[in-house]
């Protein structure tokens, strides 16, 4: 709780934790609730929430503080209510009927799963998956849920354990439901959707991977429009893992995108995961229509299992003007076995003065490190003949991997060496297509989409 | 020239370089000209240049070689004339006009001022300056040049050096031309934007970056275009430091964007750099129309002068799961004394269990390191207080760069560190805007663009 002189403030105010409040500082003024004051936080630091959602935290000294006179914004909470569109003021159990297909909802944390943590005034994975369900009784007129709760953290912290894991629980899942959800922080929703494709060759049936960019609690909330779109994509046709989150800014409808083949390009939007280099699989509407974009290949019965063996000595270096090379042999030297290089352009490396990295990779390599390359530029494939210096670096030992994003690369090259010890046999499988993320020809019109 | 086995079968064959030929292999069949062999390259790789312009090394084991009966596609090549629409046949000398407003062009290699190397069959930055001047006579029509050449290189190996070589001869060349061009190697085009808009403060002139995406060589060739809009440019009201590309796929107008808020995007597209949180300054036509799209300061009588100290012990760092924090003790222990790190989603880093980044950002900004974060995302706003590990990396001692692209905050955290020692005065002026790194409001339809 506030101490010192902000308590002395409040107190004065008649203001409670809860209460509407407004801080006038600097020519700004801020109205919200007060949220409690933040462990560790400063003294001086008072937390609201805004009416937008978010919550700041503002200095007090030279600041006005008073109680709020208007009623909370109720136009503006309807508004929020209506556009959410599936959250019921109460937590009613939801009951599944036997006689929907079955899907499984395996839920991983992140903010899908979130709502404000009052003891820090930020958003924590904290809420139970079945009181995320509850939030979406929709789902009881389509589909007949599983829910498994194998690990919950926010995703910039998972590692290829959490990876390797959830590809398990994956595969068991598949054996007995139409189709698999997963809930999944967004930060790094893209690397497990890439490790998943890997790590669960032909797998026959859907695998969808949903997350949220804005917590429950917020008007703007995406989590209950994506996972009801995922339900529909898990119970199609498609046997393929994806990630299905808001095709635009509304809730017009969602995109399915290939898990190898994605990327999260936008820090807040709703719409934020975008195909690289391809098309998306699907739109899917949350009435159940779904309108495929490009080939996928259809459910079998061929039975999921999980090839998890992943190499953690990778790892992906960024290249820049000035960037010392000292950086491979820094990895070379800790015994990394594989590194993915962001190139830039068509696939160079600084070549030339002090700053080239070409006797670090040659180094590399014939250390058996395996050094890829990959687009900086995440739009476009890589072509290292065309310049000298490209053929240079190709010549040192980098090997070039076409239109894959560098981030599918990382994933790919740990699970690549986690499966083999020949650096030619590991070349050979990072060129081999396994799960969409080479394709042979781009077509114009995936360029930002 | 080719030996062994190849030169046998050329020989055989009467072909010689230059000349057409077919090669077939494994179902694929490649035609176009003969190029000399590659130096170090493979004594069984045959290297044509194709139709489309790239060039092709083939493995001729197993290959079926001859001669082609078809003549050089005429056809295409007087398309691809029409296409380039200003490249002249022979080398005619440009003779400018003394009455028409001055415009310096300073060049720095590149893909601009590049064509085939016959040596090793790629392409390089050999031609000079005058030679790409002779191949674009309608500047002439409305500008008389100056023209420098303080180095040339690919731009894929410019460090600091090189921009501060630059910031001296552009502000040099803004007291003696109405507007300075700098052509320049694409890869890196976007850091030298962002170094220059830091370096020249007040310019009160129009300082326009071109590249070409395509040598002139090739009929798709992007060079001349550019120049003839990034001259308008020059010429124009606008007193900016920018880039001037291909705004659309085809010849339509090129965009001039800020130094600080574009990148290169694509591969190989001539559309590919784009403006990142941020529209374009304008949009501009060979013919001289310019549309603004956003506020730019108007010329002035305010003297350039370059302000060009640059700290290179500055890192830009990539985080994805599993990546160990041990890279920021290497760089802390190497004496950096700034980092950017690229957070993932609104600026989140790892901070549970063993991959936890906290105490080594604590250990660095106790070393008296800056460590900031950019978004990973490219698009958006890093915003640290919504997520509780956000704020624990705030706590740590991140500074969060709001919208700058990560790119740009590299450039400028070394600009800064090269002006102050005081880490607290130099994090007042990361988050001081500068250059436009910083917007305060991000318009939504600047995602993607």
């Amino acid at each position: 709780m506030y101490s010192g002189k902000i308590r002395e403030i409040l107190k004065k105010k008649g203001i409670k934790v809860g209460g509407r409040i407004i801080v006038e500082k600097a020519g700004r003024r801020y109205t919200g609730l007060l949220m409690p004051r933040i462990e560790l936080g400063s003294r001086n630091c008072i937390v609201i929430k805004l009416d937008n959602g978010y919550n700041v935290g503002i200095d007090c000294r030279n600041a006005k503080v008073s109680k709020s006179r208007t009623p909370e914004p109720l136009a503006v909470l309807e508004e929020e209510k209506f556009e959410l569109g599936r959250v019921k003021p109460e937590l009613a159990k939801v009951k599944f009927k036997k006689n929907k297909p079955r899907v499984s909802i395996i839920t991983t944390g992140g903010t899908i799963t979130s709502r404000v943590d009052y003891k820090t005034g930020g958003v924590t994975a904290l809420m139970s998956p079945e009181e995320m369900l509850y939030n979406i009784p929709e789902l009881a007129d389509f589909v007949s849920l599983r829910m498994l709760n194998p690990f919950s953290i926010m995703s910039e912290s998972m590692t290829h354990l959490h990876w390797q894991k959830l590809a398990k629980v994956v595969a068991s899942e598949l054996k007995k439901s139409k189709g698999v959800i997963v809930t999944h922080g967004t930060d790094t929703l893209h690397f497990t959707a890439a490790a998943l494709s890997f790590m669960l060759p032909d797998l026959g049936k859907p695998v969808v991977l949903v997350g949220a960019q804005r917590s429950t609690d917020r008007g703007s909330s995406d989590g209950a429009f994506n996972l009801i779109c995922g339900a529909r994509i898990a119970l199609s046709n498609m046997a393929a893992v994806g990630i299905c989150m808001h095709g635009t800014m509304g809730d017009d409808y969602c995109i399915f995108t290939r898990g190898t083949k994605v990327r999260k390009m936008h820090a807040s939007r709703r719409d934020a995961f975008r195909p690289i280099n391809d098309l998306p699989l699907a739109k899917v509407w949350p009435d159940g229509k779904i309108e495929k974009m490009q080939k996928v290949p259809a459910r079998s019965n061929s039975v999921a299992k999980a090839d998890t063996a992943f190499e953690p000595k990778v790892a992906l270096i960024k290249s820049y003007p000035g960037c010392s090379p000292d950086i491979i042999d820094y990895y070379v030297g800790k015994g990394y076995r594989g590194l993915v290089l962001e190139a830039t352009g068509l696939g160079q490396l600084p070549t030339y003065g002090k700053v080239s990295w070409i006797s670090s990779i040659k180094h590399a390599t014939e250390k058996g490190v395996l050094v890829c390359g990959a687009a900086e530029t995440l739009y476009g494939r890589l072509n290292p003949n065309v310049y000298s210096e490209g053929r240079m670096c190709r010549e040192a030992g980098v090997l070039y991997l076409q239109d894959m994003l560098p981030e599918t690369a990382y994933v790919k090259l740990g699970w690549v060496l986690g499966h083999v010890k020949s650096v030619e046999k590991a070349k050979e499988m990072m060129l081999t297509d396994y799960a969409g993320e080479i394709t042979k020809r781009t077509l114009p019109r995936t360029f930002l989409i």
